[in-house]
């Protein structure tokens, strides 16, 4: 096990839900790293939804991933042998090293992190991506500002949990919606939301617009959209005068189920025209030079607690289809990982 | 007639298109004004879109207009009688005096008119709220760059037109779509645009996209939309990376109609999150205070025939009904306007 190295391949495109089938688990010895290059050993994966699109062959923002390649993804990992003068035997670092248990790296767009600063762990969560994510969203999209209202999806998640806690502490009322009397319950007691409502419990997207109504009796200023569906069903009436939408994802379309959770589009553009709503979906690799200033921000708060964060963990390589699938259908609670190798 | 009223009321709401039956034609002694008050004899009175939805009941971002109630309007007339120190006898003046042939004002919300400087008429349009807010929709809400790819639907109408041409004056490539060859021939040939698509003779959105796609290679960097149906689901696949929309009006939705010219939301939304679009609506009334800068900047153009415009004239007031009827539906080329009484 230690000597060969482990990849996840995609073996087919889904139509619609992925299964099992659609993915490859290949293995291989280890490869050996050339002049300038490094052999890095993965301890975490990251499982992200965006990951959905890259399995898809449809044009998107990025090239999807190629059947018969690796599965793209971040990970953190320790440098094993390295033939690169930037990089020493030991280090930790995170790159976009795939799905796989060992990479070679020439280092590009590899950071080294400092375990003692906080958990390596936070590189793909809190402190990474989806934290970054949400901070762009907030700051850079929507623009919040203090006594709005501000509604986020997917509250629990590895973005929304950081929005719903970035949006507090600026002085917001937040409002989140989850799945499920547990996320619910997580997302009010330890992340402090004001209120989170269970999109679950909820048959429609009418009976989810009430809810909200009654949570925001003024509407809501600021939407962080992660999910589509029966949420948007719900929240896009309860938009008020000059409130802006941030469109991030939308997790409960991307399979091409829960199609019928929708609205006539002629309906949702007389509302953006009438309440002056500003409707602007937003990548964040665009934004990536203001990652610095969201570090500077988040990282004291994730050290005094302020910015709590909660991950969900999958133990072994050779599980992360399953878990990628499940996580698909709101299944994780909080930001996936898959548990690769030992810590460094 | 000269020593009578004639007023338009609402008589009932329409479901779908408006018919005449919608309207009562009311005939009255003249009234008069009372201390503080004057009476103005309307000489021009505006029709534009956005009256359709103040004939429904429905919420919007205006109070609709009652049943039995004077129809809303802006209008353009002289003053006969003033007890209003801060207006005299024949003075020409503009302001929301309604489907009426007089109309007696306390002066709030009335401006007076120079007939030296520009034929009074061009308060309803050139230079007033349709011009407006073209501007609006170009330099606050799309924010038009020189050298960018600007696309307008209805082309050749009162916003349209003012539109395309102050989009032209600032360097931008610019795309018409307008319903038939005339007003197609008439957006580049007179109007200046780069181009002029017919979506009379294109089946189907799709067509039209095809057809956007030949004219825009690179994309539409903004799009101002005033029509919704069939010209947006051409405009829609064909937005640039980071493209704004300004909505403003949704013309071909308006009476219930062309609700099948549409895409399901969830792919529009997917539209606006992968090409990173900002899609915001807008409504002239929230800029009201930057009409001062619209008119420094686009008196001297109408001025000098950099902007022209075209009026579209329908004499007498009791034909007002017939004409609003056909503008919603496009009959109309340029500015639609009521001939309701004789020049001052």
């Amino acid at each position: 096990m230690a000597d060969e190295m482990l990849q996840i391949r995609l073996a087919s495109r889904p139509d619609g839900r992925p299964t099992p089938q659609n993915f490859d688990l290949d293995r291989g010895p280890l490869p050996q790293p050339g002049d300038g290059e490094m052999l890095v050993r993965v301890i975490w994966l990251s499982l992200d939804p965006y990951m959905r699109g890259r399995m898809s062959a449809a044009k998107s923002y990025a090239d999807p991933v190629e059947i018969g390649d690796v599965m793209e993804g971040a990970a953190v990992g320790e440098v094993v042998t390295s033939k690169n003068p930037d990089f020493a035997e030991g280090d930790v670092v995170t790159g976009r090293f795939g799905w796989v248990s060992h990479a070679i790296s020439d280092g590009t767009q590899v950071q080294k992190l400092d375990p003692a600063q906080a958990p390596v762990s936070t590189a793909l969560g809190v402190l990474g991506m989806p934290g970054m994510t949400a901070w762009t969203g907030l700051n850079r999209i929507i623009g919040i500002k203090k006594g709005e209202t501000v509604l986020i999806s997917a509250a629990t998640g590895a973005v929304g949990a950081v929005a719903g806690q970035i949006a507090k502490a600026q002085g917001c009322r937040v409002i989140g919606v989850a799945g499920g009397p547990e996320k619910c319950a997580y997302a009010e007691q330890e992340l402090g939301y004001d209120v989170c409502l269970d999109h679950k419990a909820a048959q429609d997207g009418e009976t989810l617009a009430k809810q909200i109504a009654e949570a925001a009796p003024d509407g809501i200023d600021g939407y962080f959209e992660n999910v589509g569906g029966k949420t948007l069903m719900g929240v896009l009436p309860n938009m008020a005068v000059h409130g802006r939408i941030a469109i991030c994802g939308m997790i409960s379309w991307y399979n091409g189920a829960n199609m019928d959770q929708t609205m006539p589009l002629p309906k949702a553009w007389s509302t953006i025209l009438t309440n002056r709503l500003k409707v602007e979906g937003f990548l964040v690799p665009d934004h990536w030079q203001h990652y610095p200033e969201f570090v500077s921000e988040a990282a004291p708060m994730v050290q005094d607690g302020r910015i709590k964060y909660r991950e969900d963990v999958t133990e072994g390589l050779e599980n992360a289809p399953e878990a990628f699938i499940d996580m698909l259908e709101g299944g994780n609670f909080g930001k996936k990982l898959i548990r690769v190798g030992a810590d460094a």
